[in-house]
């Protein structure tokens, strides 16, 4: 890498965040930008839209030429890339993913000898849609960039945090990889699994014909994320996951013993804790 | 009541849903809209702003002169205002009221002698702001309404229906009280405490600094509402919703043993069976 900006980048995976990546690369003026996607016909509709010079037909021709290497398959995906595709990494060249958990596979890039060469990378940015045609070039502008250092990475994270910043217009923030892992359970799995918990819970009880108000279209909307993608993240988290999901038994509790009892005080005073917080964090 | 158009039109409360009532009405060339609210402010505002034609400073100097008697208050409010103001409705004049339980109000019609003179509304549209402030002149218009008929008030609740299609552009839906209270136990007040419920964890558990993505926003979007309006809400409707949400806890339990034991394929089923739900109700 010289400086911030790779002369050549390497897109693995070209849906709505690698095709985004690469479209926001090109426009920033990065030289050279090859692609590789595991459909033959996502590679052409990068080549053709001009997102990427070259997208050839194996993922190693990619990274071997790359300066970074950015992995953005689906998690599970990138931990097997990672593996696949170390050997063929130039001297020299730096590689980074796009997954929201992030202890797994700053543990495997050690393993495979890449510590000081590799950084996670979970920029808080998506979309509902999915695959290149739903990709676009101002998904990461403005957008918070969490990096993770491997063990003895702390040079490659603020390389790999630079690129974003630099290329991306994303604000980077570099944190540990357990302490990231943590929060996102908080912040994101958790909600996750609210809405779809309510959106299974909607399946089966909303009446024929009944209509929801844009309230319970709004709380099940992140209901609709794609499963195979989450099946993925919230295993790979579950450690952290279960006792945050069975923490969520406790205030339910509460509230369901406040109504029963009749207690509009211990009603109004739950309710409000969580209005509160909520009014506060538009401010 | 004149065909489907009342000459006078009396609105008590003059909050974001009455205002919104009579600024349509207003525009839709109602004759006289008296108003009142329990607020000197409000009542002076709605004057000022044209509005109403007169904002007494009593209640039942409204209701002696209304053909359609509109009671906007909050649940527990409207019904302590039925009551008091039962003994001034004019011959022939018809109440309904705004609030999003039913059963009770129309059971206190009944018992008040006001059965055929009385029907429930139940708009579908709200707003997290409030007061007289909050009022506009689109809020209902092509928004579901459900009337309820009380016993014996079939009549009634055709002429409440037919208003709020002819005068508010809404579409009603007449439907019985226990029926709705069903209904929107569902569709209504569940998405309300699982919002809040999440509003809560979120409350002790983001850590400081952590950023909240557009997901976690939507899904604690309804956590702002009002904490007293919710608590007169849920306690009215205690006898259905809890039942309701001791059944969350069987679909929240399933996932959590399929993450316990690491079983892919039953986090996807559980996932997808929520996101073909989400995604099926956009078409």
């Amino acid at each position: 890498m010289r400086g911030l900006r790779p002369t050549t980048l390497g897109v693995i995976g070209l849906g709505a965040i690698g095709g985004s990546l690469a479209r926001q690369a090109r426009r920033a003026g990065i030289a050279t930008i090859l692609g590789w996607s595991p459909e033959p016909a996502e590679r052409a509709a990068a080549a053709r839209d001009g997102v990427v010079d070259d997208a050839p037909g194996s993922a190693a021709a990619v990274a071997e030429r790359a300066e970074l290497l950015v992995l953005a398959g689906p998690p599970a995906a990138n931990l097997e890339l990672l593996t696949r595709l170390a050997p063929h990494l130039p001297v020299g060249g730096l590689a980074t993913d796009v997954g929201s958990v992030k202890r797994a596979i700053v543990t495997q890039a050690a393993t495979l000898g890449l510590g000081t060469r590799f950084a996670g990378s979970h920029p808080m940015a998506g979309t509902h849609e999915h695959g290149f045609a739903a990709s676009r070039t101002d998904l990461f502008r403005g957008v918070v960039v969490y990096v993770t250092p491997a063990p003895g990475g702390t040079a490659a994270a603020r390389e790999v945090a630079h690129f974003w910043e630099s290329v991306l217009e994303a604000q980077a923030v570099i944190m540990d990889a357990a302490l990231h892992d943590a929060q996102v359970t908080f912040t994101s799995q958790v909600p996750q699994i609210v809405s779809s918990l309510l959106g299974h819970f909607l399946a089966t009880r909303t009446p024929p014909g009944a209509t929801l108000g844009p309230g319970a279209r709004d709380t099940t909307r992140l209901a609709a994320s794609n499963p195979s993608l989450w099946t993925e993240i919230l295993l790979m988290n579950r450690d952290l996951l279960l006792p945050a999901l069975r923490s969520l038994e406790e205030p339910l509790g509460e509230l369901e013993r406040a109504l029963e009892t009749g207690d509009a005080q211990a009603v109004h005073a739950w309710l409000a804790r969580a209005a509160d917080w909520r009014r506060e964090i538009e401010r």
